[in-house]
């Protein structure tokens, strides 16, 4: 009954810009941007604009207790668990038009071209929109898909509250997303999710589409280093212990460490605070963040590693006390084979430049995957800017990303 | 009429001592500081008693426009120019007992142990009293003596408001040290101050008496370096623009620079400020403070040179502009090659361990300097520390720094 053979199959490039722009004007900005904070009015209103869509295209809406909206397209064999694709449509208070957003819509194009052409799938085929992935109303950040793979519980995320004490369990009432489904109990066979890179790699490099390898792991750190306040001129060197010096070199030993572990270490000092912090005294205390990230646990582990050797030779050199406090450990996420096979090979097929890329921030998929294969495709945005209101991608990107998700899909979704 | 040789004269330790401690209860302190801020109801009362005690020796007094006081004992020709000792009085908002009394109260006691004695001087003597050398209500700093010698107009001094919106000039009038005497007509044969180190190498060297030879000359700067912010995570290092980087590369260079110039070259970050200061975010602008100081005008100019030259190669080196903003210059002052020889001269006889020393921070002396022969005499204080309610000395290091000023003064007084 289809008239177009399946590795001919397109999606309606057009159609898909046109509901990625429809959708970015609930809660545009004057410079382009979003900001439909999670469980806002706008962002019920971007929810209900997307489940009009998704019923308009025939598919079954079921709602979870903390709010995920999954969206249904029957196959074959209903008794299949279904091949799931999505993200979010909540945005950072000066978010873009493309990160979450792209991810959902793209699930849905790829339903409307299966309806266009007619073509029936042996698994059912999902679209899920997930509950506040940005987390910057509530805390913890993906928070829908971390509760759907018991990340954290339903309770800890219904009692989240937002700066006006607000909490996230009166806000889905409020906006009538508050579901039944038991968060975890809804079934998945695999899990894809289209996102825009937010990082420079791709364009740097004049690749089209990102076949997502996994997630760095991220060790976060305050480092505190301990020297004497003293009038900065009356001290001559010799007699100082300048916290700041010293602190210094660990900042650069930081990225050295990073650079040792390639291609995919990540050193960053992005938070410094220096006490007293005035021109003409020696510093006597100062703190600053490291971030260090890398694919692999291992190889984090061995920055971490080098990172409190580093500081124990210099302590012991100085006798100035350096303390390194651990405050986040997040593990690296690899995605699985058969999931990074697939979208590789999708884009493989259709002809498109790739290469192997890794996600740098969190993703929803990052949960969703402690339940079922997942995997990821990236396409480049505009000088890697994300998490702004100038965050832009190309039509023909868009186009190329939700093809390989409609192939990485149908290589799954039909036997 | 003297019963005791000139060489033999000594300075009566106990009793400055008990005037230095009378003299910090006026403001003082829980954690056994002074806080005696300048023109207030404190200082008038400071002021008074040291006036008083002044009268009780006999010394006539005499009040500028800017509040300076000069207590003067008559010598045997008093168309001489005096030989004038003195400091200040006012403290820091958590001031110490010696910082500044100190230099007074020497002068003083110099001028009782000549009554002692009845010793008559060829010139006059003379203890001045200089306002506002703290600068920490009313700035410029160094004020009395500053609009003493011209650095800057009475007028300037006059119009300077405190936080509360209060002049100068009101407050000299209400506390009735608003004198009629115009600044810097009152004569000055040789200047010698004795203060406190404030600074710990006299401690470090075991000496008791620093011959001050001159004051470090002072180049402060903002250093601005433009990276690019990205996300920590996404972003691979080998395509940042990460400001921290640079910027903690330039810190260290400051050090190195000032130690290609010791024994007295000073370098110092104290100050930095890292936008947008996120956790996960690479820096994309940190500001930072430099402060260099060396002993000799040549050789501040070169760590000058240096810097620049270091920041030039590293700008051309990373793409990322750097940008050296000079702040404040303040000139190195070389003290009176016969006022240091009398210092140090005066050291020796006494027997006193000494040492050649230079001043990191600003002393009336140094716009005395500008009109007169002047000279310094440190002595240690406990750690170093100053401008701090725990500042300390030892007694016999107070009366040998007062014997060292009483026979430097004789030893110009007396043809």
């Amino acid at each position: 009954m289809t008239s177009t053979p399946i590795d001919a199959l397109r999606i309606n490039g057009p159609r898909l810009w046109d509901s990625l722009m429809e959708l970015a004007k609930i809660g545009a900005t004057k410079k382009g941007g979003v900001c439909r904070l999670t469980l806002t009015d706008l962002d019920r209103q971007g929810r209900d604009l997307v489940v009009s869509w998704g019923k308009a295209a025939g598919l079954a809406i079921t709602v979870d207790q903390i709010g995920n909206v999954f969206m249904r397209r029957a196959g074959r064999d209903n008794s299949l668990a279904p091949i799931m694709m999505g993200s979010h449509v909540d945005t950072q208070p000066t978010g873009g038009k493309f990160d979450g957003n792209f991810g959902v819509l793209a699930g849905l194009e790829v339903v409307r071209t299966l309806n266009d052409q007619g073509i029936e799938t042996d698994a059912p085929i999902e679209v899920a929109l997930w509950t506040n992935e940005e987390g910057s109303r509530f805390v913890p950040v993906m928070m829908g898909s971390g509760v759907f793979a018991k990340a954290f519980t339903l309770q800890t995320a219904y009692d989240a509250k937002d700066t006006a004490g607000t909490t996230v369990r009166e806000e889905l009432e409020r906006i009538g997303y508050l579901g039944t489904e038991v968060p975890g109990q809804h079934p998945v066979a695999k899990y894809f999710e289209a996102h825009i890179e937010q990082g420079p790699v791709l364009e740097d490099n004049d690749k089209v589409i990102g076949v997502v390898e996994g997630v760095l792991g991220i060790r976060w750190y305050d480092c505190t280093v301990t020297g004497m306040e003293a009038h900065a001129g009356p001290t001559p060197m010799h007699l100082r212990k300048d916290a700041m010096q010293v602190a210094a070199q660990i900042m650069q030993e930081v990225v050295a460490i990073a650079l040792r572990y390639q291609p995919h270490g990540r050193g960053t000092v992005g938070m410094v605070h220096v006490h007293p912090n005035s021109r003409n005294v020696i510093p006597g205390t100062v703190k600053f963040s490291i971030d260090m990230r890398n694919v692999d646990a291992k190889l984090l582990d061995t920055m971490d590693v080098d990172l409190r050797a580093y500081a124990a030779k210099l302590e012991q050199q100085t006798g100035m006390p350096i303390v390194i406090e651990e405050v986040s450990h997040y593990a690296a996420v690899p995605f699985h084979p058969e999931c990074v096979a697939a979208v590789r090979k999708a884009a493989e097929q259709l002809g498109y430049s790739n290469m192997p890329a890794v996600s740098g921030a969190g993703h929803d998929a990052i949960y969703v995957a402690r339940l079922a294969p997942a995997g990821m495709i990236f396409i480049p945005c505009k000088d890697g800017i994300s998490h702004n209101e100038i965050e832009s991608a190309e039509p023909e990107h868009v186009t190329a990303g939700c093809n390989v998700l409609l192939h990485a899909v149908l290589g799954s979704a039909i036997g």
